[in-house]
């Protein structure tokens, strides 16, 4: 029971993924990524996302990230971010390691999303050869405090990026989760609204191991596939990753997944929120639950062997997750814990 | 039919290693390597290496051969390594990435390995703030022209090596070929004749995508950690890479399969050679078979289907890769073809 | 008369430097800094500021900079410094270069000075690997926004750092400034006080380019010599940047022209702020004064011949900065001027 | 007499330089090469090149090698050198830090320069995401062994250079003593031969410390600025070195002083052959001379107070160097020392 709720990259990969990773493995297949699986990707991203897409993958939600920003930003660039963000606080500098030293830019916009408004008011130093390039401003969707950009912000935030030269980068670990809970379309939440390259998370909602970095203007791919290579992510046997994101975004499965994980932080959010000494830390739009609890409650909790999580957000928060397979009676197991003692 | 001999990565994962990444696919589990799998595979290496290693998995062997240099080169290092080797040729600047800009001392001793004499020759600079340190021999095992090291050799390049306070990396890609052409045990393959580190190679003899970095002095991880989570390599769902590893070394897979892809090369390199317009171009010591060949032959080869790989060895050779699950019935295919020509 | 006050930076160097420079032009000598004029150079640190000190040289203070948190924080650190530090604003990225993408942590304590108590709240992440680990903490003597460091803040904000693993750097690119408003001694104003590694300028207060990285713990300079060499900064004649501090800190020659310069600033300061529309942003503690001016202020002085300096602090005010040889006339002037107008 | 021979960095400055120096110390100028000296010395170069050239200043030829491989080549890139050259040997990894990783190839061709030829035959992998790709030649003028390349070498390796797609750039630390020696314009031995970039060298030649950046094609210069600032080049105080140059290009300072340097070298060198156990390693054709002197001698000089130089070329030959003020009669003395036991 361990890590139940400790984050949804402690659970299991879903039977139509596996299926297809098993299924991959027969025969004869070109290598580093020129096999039929990772064309068919392609081409299946460029449906889903309803336009003509370049597509490069990876296998963790890190490499993702900073190679994509590598795409974006210049090694004296800047690249906006919210202090919050994963790419600022939990990828032990890859971001640096891949861009070649490029700056990031935290803001402290409320609620974990970037404003657009400030973002337009803190843009600097364009052509001023002392300060770092305003390159790329990065959000996150589903963001990392469990909320979510709506499809204005994101379109207002593009403009503010656009209008200073920037580039918009989306790192979409919990994509599917955002989409389930906005009720738009992959296209909406993305290019339509002004997203340039968007790193789409599998593993967290089903894969074993899959992420691609989408470009939705092809012509900025550039140099990118040498940078892919250098990075140590163009794998051998590329099929194993590109089937498995062929089965998470077919047939629905992606969003059948994120639904239920976001069903059930909400199922676990309203229950927590109903006791009198919890409260939430942040609305729960998508399949992060957080909350303030008090140190007796953590306490309590973590010796009914629960593995509380409170390591995210620099420590303002404790943290739920729901995932793809979360048991509805996990929650009512916690929930009834919680009222053993507390009700 | 097309990328037959082109390369040992064309192939699918053997049974074993199949079976257990599906194994491994249940229930909750740590992430980042915190969970079982992980921790058994520790255990299991460090019996098959006969002492207490650590260990740290990637999922490319560029990867595993960047990561494993920067743990021993400093930023203003210098590596020797055979000119032909992959961390020099195949890895667009992978360990110039992850080291921050250490130099490879590309080398040309013949038939593709390092000679230890030569190498104590050209080390030079220690101390002199000028010069690139002497820092790493980086030794590959089997190498690339498909010959094999013997121990004498790997134990009289480590004894240069360490006499200059330089480490000892072992490229290990297809260290399973090599280990049965020597059929000596991994032990006496590495540590016990002066290797520092190992990066081990799953992939091209039967894994879907597993690479371990194997220090074999605990000591020297240091801040190693750090270096492997930055590169984006500490993979959340790391038991999907464990288990194949762990299946991989146990119930001699990796022998059998490493035995099964040499005896065909031998097999293959035989029926090549008997053809007086062919010629080996180095002995065939595993499972690689590189031949000289003119080019009418490598034309018709081509119109037959197969895809011939001329880009090997800077373009020095013709290469030909048996594998572990390769048909000998391809074999006597392939050389029948070139009987009814030049028979 | 353009850039008058634009900057410390527009001025000549004083006579003392230039004369050293000239004697030093005479025979033969070692080369990379070889020479006994650097030899005695590190004699006469290691007297001023009362400790055996070990002295790297560079000739710009960013690369100083970067070059001596490249010495304390490894390529996965964390570095702490105010929102408004030179290494954060002003350098286009060069800390993250020399380091190999260590990440800057800004601050935005009051007054461009770090506050211990804020510091020790958000250290974190020492030992986690998704983290950046903490490293460092630099801070600017004079800082950033023209005041200056008590000697009791620099010895709680070292503490802190010291308590969390982490070193002190501190960036003097004017440093004697700093030292003439506090009238401390150097050793009081660094190691005394808990500062691991001065990066002090020479060129702002009377030098034509020279800047010395000073190690306060002889232990700590470990392999700095290949940085320093790999930057691009040990300089084949070096006796002519050796020669240039030697005479700055004989002879109380810095110290003269940092008290003229602070003397200067005061004079300018007082006389700014009794306009009524004009108003200090920041209480005038060493030699730069940054007052709010209107719109039609600025245009005024642009219009009169002075380069308004709006670039610094990100824009929230507006900079004047005397010298080692700022005229009193041209204080008196600028006054003048204003007094025409808004009297 | 210690250093005496052992490079050309070892000598003061020439009084024109110095005299340049002491003029530039005069009242406020702009900072940031924004200044006169800077503007005109951008007007002399682009006169004495006979084209417009874009300038960029930096204090020490690592720093310029390194900076301006960084405009030319990826961070995947490959740099063809000479396995002798100063880029491969002397500037501990600068050339890898600036470029962001490149890797250099070193060549092996006879008398340390690059042939055409050879080159011709070895690019390759142009395009092969696993392959650094091949982005610049490199060559020294003159070359590390003290001979030169003549006009249609240079212009061979240019054309094979540009078939390629490579840029070309001419390490010029010595480049007057080149131009001395061959006898032809600087605009003939660089872009018209079809040189790209040039780091021209001042410092060897009689400045303080003075190295130029010179694009022969404006629009290559792209983002360098931001490159050139990142380095800690960008010196704040720059007409301290532009003076420099502005002096050393103009009135035939260089070529003066390169001159006397050349006929020193040519009279040294035909002193040693002289002597039966003294044979030149190569041809003196500037400013070094390279003999093969055995140990005894070596010995001998360096009891007589001769700091013999063994260090250059990997040890291969024992190197002197004349300079714009050696004085003829070190020479006769030296000689005299080597017949009074040899003669």
């Amino acid at each position: 029971m361990n890590a139940l709720f400790a984050s949804d990259n402690v659970t299991s990969a879903c039977p139509e993924v596996m299926d297809a990773v098993i299924n991959a493995n027969s025969g004869i297949s070109e290598s580093y990524g020129e096999d039929e699986w990772s064309s068919r990707l392609k081409e299946k991203l460029s449906d889903v996302f309803e336009t003509n897409v370049e597509v490069f993958l990876t296998v963790s939600g890190t490499a993702s990230n900073a190679l994509a920003l590598s795409a974006l930003a210049p090694v004296y660039g800047k690249i906006y971010c919210h202090e919050l963000s994963h790419i600022n606080t939990d990828e032990c500098g890859a971001p640096e390691l891949f861009t070649g030293g490029a700056k990031l830019n935290p803001m402290r916009s409320s609620n974990g999303r970037i404003n657009a408004k400030e973002l337009d008011e803190i843009v600097r130093g364009s052509g001023n050869v002392h300060v770092t390039q305003p390159s790329v401003v990065s959000i996150t969707q589903s963001c990392e405090t469990g909320t979510v950009y709506q499809l204005d912000e994101i379109q207002e935030i593009s403009k503010i990026a656009h209008k200073h030269k920037m580039s918009v980068h989306m790192d979409g670990a919990r994509f599917a989760n955002g989409l389930v809970s906005l009720g738009e379309s992959p296209a909406e939440m993305t290019w339509k609204s002004g997203v340039d390259v968007l790193t789409l998370g599998g593993t967290k909602n089903g894969c074993l191991a899959a992420e691609a970095i989408i470009f939705f203007k092809p012509e900025m791919v550039g140099n990118f596939p040498f940078l892919h290579k250098r990075s140590g992510q163009l794998l051998s046997k590329m099929r194993f990753i590109s089937s498995q994101l062929n089965a998470y975004v077919s047939n629905d499965v992606w969003i059948r997944n994120a639904s239920h994980a976001n069903a059930m932080a909400k199922k676990l959010s309203k229950g927590l929120n109903a006791f009198s000494n919890i409260n939430l830390a942040y609305p729960t739009e998508s399949n992060e639950v957080f909350v303030h609890l008090p140190r007796d409650v953590i306490d309590y909790l973590n010796n009914a062997g629960y593995d509380i999580n409170e390591e995210e957000l620099d420590g303002k928060a404790v943290r739920f997750v729901t995932a793809w397979n979360t048991d509805q009676n996990d929650i009512t197991n916690l929930l009834d814990k919680l009222s053993q003692k507390y009700g």
